[in-house]
């Protein structure tokens, strides 16, 4: 029981090299999560959907059994995931259902269950189902990166989200105190102004509700120019926010360099440590030889003793002794 | 008196960890403002605005009241928060006074008052009530620090500014002078023409007023792409300011790090102080750590010594002599 | 045989500087390059076509000779390109077929022949010959710089770019949900509504189609704020790729100086090999010459040794023992 | 007369911080400058030109004048800029000539004696007297650093620009191809399909033109995603090249500090050679101290004898001998 258990869990997992079954699984999912975005997409366009219904139907039913197999199996296997985990099972299957992933998964299939109990119409919320597509991040490193990116920086985002709030409140009065005598259908009220506030200080600029009067028109312009620095305010964080995680990896990278380099002797196994975590880390090949170029330089120069001219190789230290 | 008033002004400043009434006022003051933004933004709908009339207006005065027992009191224990100004009280009142947070604090409450005593409509002012959103900034580090980026790199903004000004005259010149003849209405003056340039080079883009002459297009095109570097001003000097500031919170922390390790011991104390430190310049805790590891890898590579190849850490030095 | 080869394919590639005949047929090629871009673009105007009809196709005629024996030369001599290759002649001449720089040549020339042998007009494909301009990347190392940035951060890109298309998806879905119903010509299918979601979300905001329900405004505006995120990533993504390679230019130049220095005698020889590096690196001279400082700075403090008081010269050292 | 001149030439030069005429003469200027800024836009608005009109007139005239007087006096002077430029008086006049500055400074009164000697009416030239406003960079540092980052990363602003240039070929001609059956008045040549291609790529999004074919659409999406990379381009060259001038700065204050800490002693003079330095890059004085406090760090721990247990202060290194 526990055995098959486990190997469910392996092949439930991604990112397993050398494992066939686990890897057909996983190409098996994505080309499922994809058909059926595609399917919410193509049954809004209605001669498609008229053409193909009952086709439409069984793709359905398919997509939603095969997607309700795999969240038990991950609910159930979850326990597999953490070896170190002491918690009780019950306990790991809770923190697991509370999971953003696990919350993604269940979002997906449960319209269709809930469709079937409830007599209202909630086929809209089958929609819900394209974040199905977040299931992929568990492929690419490169979007867990800008995820961590945007969570490590979410109170900068946070605060820069307060600050396009108060301006957006700020904008919108402004431009109803000014243009709702005017054109009291565009700028009738504070939440309505909102509209016009939103697309301009995101640098949208839809143009289908603009300021008409000279005041509004310069008051507008203010606006306009305030804009700019709104939209540089998520960048410069993101920017910022890109460049420490480019550093924190180089530095991770060093502290094991050191930590190598420090007895004097680089054997095979602490050589293929650092590999290892090159390619986790996900850094340019170019850019770890020069890593290492640039500490040996430093360890070497270190070791350079001023009072005896000799270079000390660090495998000759024992010699010198 | 004088503990009286020492009391208030702690009740009064924010993040007083365990300071029950302090907290309180704290989440009652932030609530009164988010429910008085809300107020002035739902008076603007005259549904809502007719509908509620009396309550609005009970609203209105219970907040101005608080508020401004809450100015009241903060002018008068202002003396108390800075144990070390040895300025007269009332020197340091009247810089209170005008510090931009009490003026923010009098502009919230100020209108009400005004519309007393002077018989002329200035309802309009009372949206200025939402700058007390602002009093915020007291509760959110990071919004400090994005203020601080704006602080340190004004004169760079103020540069960009200027440039962006002297962009718009031209473009507005430019497309005055090549549509005026054909367009009267939209581009009849300069100041008229600048409405399209500032939608333009900000890359807002409202299309109300675009060019319709070939040259004007070309010439709009070309401040068009002018535009693309006028947004890249603001977002680049801000993700440099951003960047600045995270290497500089970087160098705070090696800072007392070097002086924690200069002495080869690092007490309990130390380490307190460290991670106080690392709370209030908001690093990251796996950050911290990186520093204090490449730290500490430096400092023993220095330990250990070239003439009789013994690595020496910190705590040995005291036998060696 | 092969020394004409030899010298053909000197002449053909860029960049050799004393080499006249090289040069000359750069300038010709960069030139008829630009002059058939030009060509396309008049083609379209229908004046300028039907009164220059006969011209235009002898220039047509002429360029697509030119740059069909250039193709076929550079096919020929590509083999002479790394004299380290090799590999059997066909397979050298193979893998620079399928380069892109080579596919983007033969694009160039092949609608031209198609239309030959095809009945169907595929005139329409000359339009593919602008891409000829991108063989000007090989005279350009800031262009070249701009598309390693863009391929080192592929991955990052690839990441950002599934992200907005699950936004578009998500936004698209959103807008035809709300809005369909009201506007069933605008936002009839998640397909039609894709359109208002990618103006929308890269801030281009044609304004041609908009929300008009309050839920659709309320939605749109959420996508507008979204749309700011989504334009900051690739910046974001960008802005540390510029850094990272200039950080690593720094480095490379580091990397050399630093085993300049290690021997304390820095040979003339040793100085124009950090010159033609600089160069390459495309380092501006005063950013060179701050790394040579400060590293000079560093070496020297190292061999100011603290038992003797004594500052060792690099050059001083064999005098000491 | 060599006198006058040489009094002449620093009354004209900015920040002679203890030098009355100078800065009396700058204020002087400087608010000539925009008061004529202001004439040019004012003069557009036909009310307020007719109203004012020998006034306007006056106003010029005088303007003209100063600056005339100006400009011939800057001519007369140049060469006392530089003490150390040995070429001859009118060589270095004539390159004063054509520096951008003087340039500007020509053409902002020469459109006014144009008029007086050619007939045909050259009024719209005086809206080149705008340019003044660029004499101000003299006045302002940070507009200095951030024409320096433009001008460094010129290279990359032209391959960036080239690469804009091409896709806004290939968007033009695919726009043309598509719709310029559908929409011949908007899309009849690629010269015209341009207009849109331009608002698009540089997500101006003007909307008076867009695509309505299911086909156009779909072109008119992929472009509106590739001008999200289009838009990057500039800021992340932007926000790469102002890190480089903020971490030169810092080098360049380093350097001197190695220099000083060097020889262990720190006398009062280099204090100040510091300070001078720290105001002209225009750097924090937190930032300063950092810098200090850090390279101190470093040194007293290289002086921290791991034989003796000593520290060895710089002062005391004499004693110890």
């Amino acid at each position: 029981m526990s055995t098959t258990r486990k190997r469910l869990a392996e092949i439930l997992q991604p990112y397993r090299i050398r494992d066939k079954a686990s890897n057909y699984v996983d190409v098996f999912l994505i080309s499922l999560i994809f058909l059926n975005v595609l399917d919410v997409i193509m049954e809004s366009v209605s001669e498609f959907h008229s053409a193909y219904e009952t086709q439409l139907l069984w793709f359905e039913v398919f997509s939603i059994a095969v997607f309700s197999v795999e969240y038990l199996l991950r609910i159930w296997t979850c326990v597999d995931l953490d070896a170190h985990d002491t918690r009780p099972h019950w306990r790991q299957r809770l923190a697991y259902f509370f999971s953003p992933m696990a919350l993604i998964d269940l979002l997906a299939i449960l319209p269709f269950f809930l469709s079937l109990f409830i007599s209202i119409d909630l086929r809209f919320l089958r929609v819900l189902r394209i974040l199905r597509i977040f299931k992929l991040t568990r492929y690419s490193t490169a979007m867990q990166l800008i995820l961590n990116v945007f969570r490590e920086e979410q109170n900068s985002f946070i605060a820069a989200f307060s600050m396009l709030l108060t301006l957006l409140i700020i904008a919108a009065s402004g431009i109803y105190l000014i243009e709702h005598d005017v054109q009291p259908d565009e700028f009738g009220s504070i939440p309505q102004a909102m509209w016009w506030a939103m697309a301009t200080l995101t640098t949208v600029g839809y143009g289908d509700v603009t300021p008409i009067t000279n005041g509004g028109k310069f008051f507008g312009g203010l606006i306009t120019i305030i804009s700019m620095g709104m939209v540089a305010l998520p960048t410069g964080i993101l920017a910022s926010g890109f460049n420490v995680q480019m550093h924190r990896r180089e530095q991770k990278f060093n502290i094991l360099l050191k930590d190598i380099l420090r007895d004097g002797i680089v054997t095979d196994q602490e050589w293929s440590d650092l590999e290892v975590l090159r390619k986790e880390l996900d850094l340019n090949a170019e850019e770890a030889e020069m890593l290492i170029q640039l500490s040996e330089a430093k360890k070497i120069q270190l070791q350079d003793c001023p009072h005896c001219g000799s270079i000390l190789h660090p495998s000759r230290r024992s010699e010198d002794k």
